[in-house]
């Protein structure tokens, strides 16, 4: 007997009819035998319904009401799918986050789990139910509703899989694994059978859609297989673990796009010590994560400082940034979106030099220019103007040949 | 300064631009400095869209389940009506029923109200912010999600005024108070400008869609005094409160009709102690509530047991009651749903003789026969054949002339 979490996002739990999908797959493994443990998403549209009213009553709403508004998407899917299995013969039961408790800090719309009781969960587990948990939500030690922000629910199924020691967890979506490449922008691109946390981790934070990044987090922190599997088809998936010291290692596991992201560059900051820290303090405690960090020397002792955020945040962080800039002497502050982030991730990367060469030649044949570059042990990523973006990513899956079969290095 | 709870049903919070006007309402009495505790319904048409959903999917849905499901739809309104008081600059801060907490019995979709803790509104109010309440659920002690059932809104708002000592309970409706008679049957029926709670339990009990019974009865119990007022336009609505020794009482304050009840007759039942509990204990138990019960003395010491339940009961009754026939030696039981109950109320109904007499005159001028009777000490009830129920209405609101403006007796 296996214990299993399983995650259904708002795609396939869309309509009723999908959620009946869900509930026969779920039954089918429940009779085997298994404890079973199904966190869902609201139902595709919910959430942006519920934004929607929202919007109409007010621009800048208030993130506490947001999270009680939005969390009730996750409550309706979690009652239905019960609802589901029991027309199935199958004992099932529901938890929102309050009940189970998924305890939160309280920044609200992007809270971080804190602890997971998972008493209550095992004792309906032990009593043969199904236990079939909201995703995207908690409570705050404050009894406030919660939610962990865009793509929480995969974070709320691997930290209920790693609150039970859950044997496996399984990530279903609407695509059948992780891809070398974006399959709408690279043709050939193909689905990799298995990549580690480290990897997932890069191609998360650089642009791979499949999964949140802090849920892949989570599940290296506590060593949690994720497997990502179609809700729609039948296949292995990609299955995300540690490194396999026998396992043969791709050069290159994939090449990831991120265009939504916008850079903020502060001009003649005098090169002191603690810079970095009074330009990044406010802005990371505005709870606005920044990626790519550069610093570039400059002439007379001074420098440019620059760096990329989501877009939505580049107006807040100019308003943040504006004091500080006087408060140091800077010249001015300035943003840009007119950018896109290329990346090449593989571990295979660590042994083998020559790979930051390739991609820049790649680039430089196609004549794309890039403005930054930043590094990482299994990851380069380069920014360069937007419009580029697709013509990049299939010049470096070819120059890369990541079409073509693992092959040993 | 006064300590007002406000209710807003499901119409006057309908769409995002009713939340808006109610924020208006709730904001021009705040900005007097009174402290506000707010308690909404469901958007009109959600419930119904969340049960219709759980209908695709089951005939028969877990009560719990359906719960966690149509709670939903009171905490969106919260929220929303929260964002719509911050963009008026009022501070407002919304509470589910396990925030509170309202603490129910665990009878799912019926769940009675235990205690409330005001604690945590009461910080709310004295910190200056209004207190915007999720009507209709509660939690049991076992952290389920319950439901108070049809029109538990009421109920929550005159149970937090009661927790809270509030000095006014203000119930907003479509309707602009409580009429003689429900005016969409007689034409001049008249706003009451006054009805004591015992008038008020037993027109709720009669029909009259004003308020649920359950409100009434807590209002009564705790001395809450109640107004209720229309949602769209200005006036005086209707107190209810404890009967002034000093005010003049009408003989008659309404008429009112139910025409969903069904009759369950159970015949020749051996006329011995203990067989009224024998028939009604199984009812009870399933929290099927009944309404008239009616025993005629037969022959041969056999005996008809009749008794009234709302009709959505009436199968399942008869399922019950088939083994209590069995094992009382009965003949048999059958249901009927041609009836419609016909109710005369009034507190000034105490002092006088010859009520009855006038209903019984009036019902047969119009050749209506009376099925059952049923009296109380301020109510005489009939039960009529479904078709006669406005015909029996308007003649008993003429016969009695309660158009007219109210006299003293």
């Amino acid at each position: 007997m296996s214990l299993v979490v399983e995650k259904y996002g708002g795609t396939s739990v869309g309509t009723v009819e999908r959620i009946q999908a869900v509930a026969e797959n779920v039954a089918a493994r429940a009779r085997k035998g298994d404890q079973m443990v199904v966190v869902v998403s609201a139902m595709s549209g919910e959430t942006n319904r519920l934004i929607g009213m929202a919007r109409d009553i007010s621009s800048e709403p208030s993130q506490r009401e947001m999270d009680t508004l939005v969390s009730t998407g996750e409550q309706v899917t979690i009652a239905l799918l019960s609802l589901a299995l029991h027309n199935l013969d199958v004992s099932a039961v529901s938890y929102t986050g309050f009940q189970i408790p998924i305890l939160t800090d309280d920044v609200h719309g992007k809270a971080r789990i804190e602890t997971i009781d998972g008493d209550s969960v095992k004792k309906s587990l032990v009593e043969g139910k199904v236990v079939v948990v909201a995703g995207f939500q908690g409570i705050s030690a404050n009894n406030n509703i919660t939610t962990l922000g865009r793509g929480g629910s995969d974070t709320t199924a691997v930290a209920m899989a790693a609150a039970l020691k859950a044997d496996e967890c399984r990530i279903f979506t609407d695509v059948d694994g992780v891809y070398t490449a974006d399959p709408r922008m690279v043709e050939n691109a193909r689905r990799l059978d298995r990549v580690t946390f480290e990897e997932m981790l890069e191609l998360s934070g650089a642009g791979a859609k499949v999964m949140q990044i802090r849920a892949v987090e989570f599940a290296s922190k506590y060593n949690v297989p994720i497997r990502v599997l179609s809700s729609f088809e039948s296949g292995p998936g990609t299955l995300i673990s540690y490194e396999d010291k026998n396992m043969e290692q791709p050069l290159i596991s994939g090449i990831t796009s991120v265009d939504n992201e916008a850079k903020v560059t502060i001009r003649g900051v005098p090169d002191r010590p603690g810079i970095a820290y009074s330009i990044l303090g406010p802005v990371s405690d505005a709870h606005i994560n920044v990626d790519m960090i550069v610093q570039n020397v400059g002439n007379d002792e001074l420098t440019d400082f620059t760096f990329t955020i989501n877009q939505d945040d580049l107006q807040r962080s100019i308003e943040l940034l504006e004091p500080v800039v006087k408060e140091l002497n800077a010249e001015t502050v300035v943003g840009d979106t007119n950018l896109a982030k290329i990346s090449v991730v593989g571990v295979g990367m660590r042994s083998h030099a020559g790979i930051a060469t390739g991609m820049f030649k790649a680039l430089s044949e196609k004549g794309i220019n890039i403005q930054m570059i930043s590094t990482s042990e299994i990851k380069i990523s380069v920014t360069i103007d937007r419009e580029y973006t697709e013509l990049a990513v299939r010049a470096l899956h070819n120059a890369f040949r990541l079409d073509e079969i693992e092959t040993k290095v």
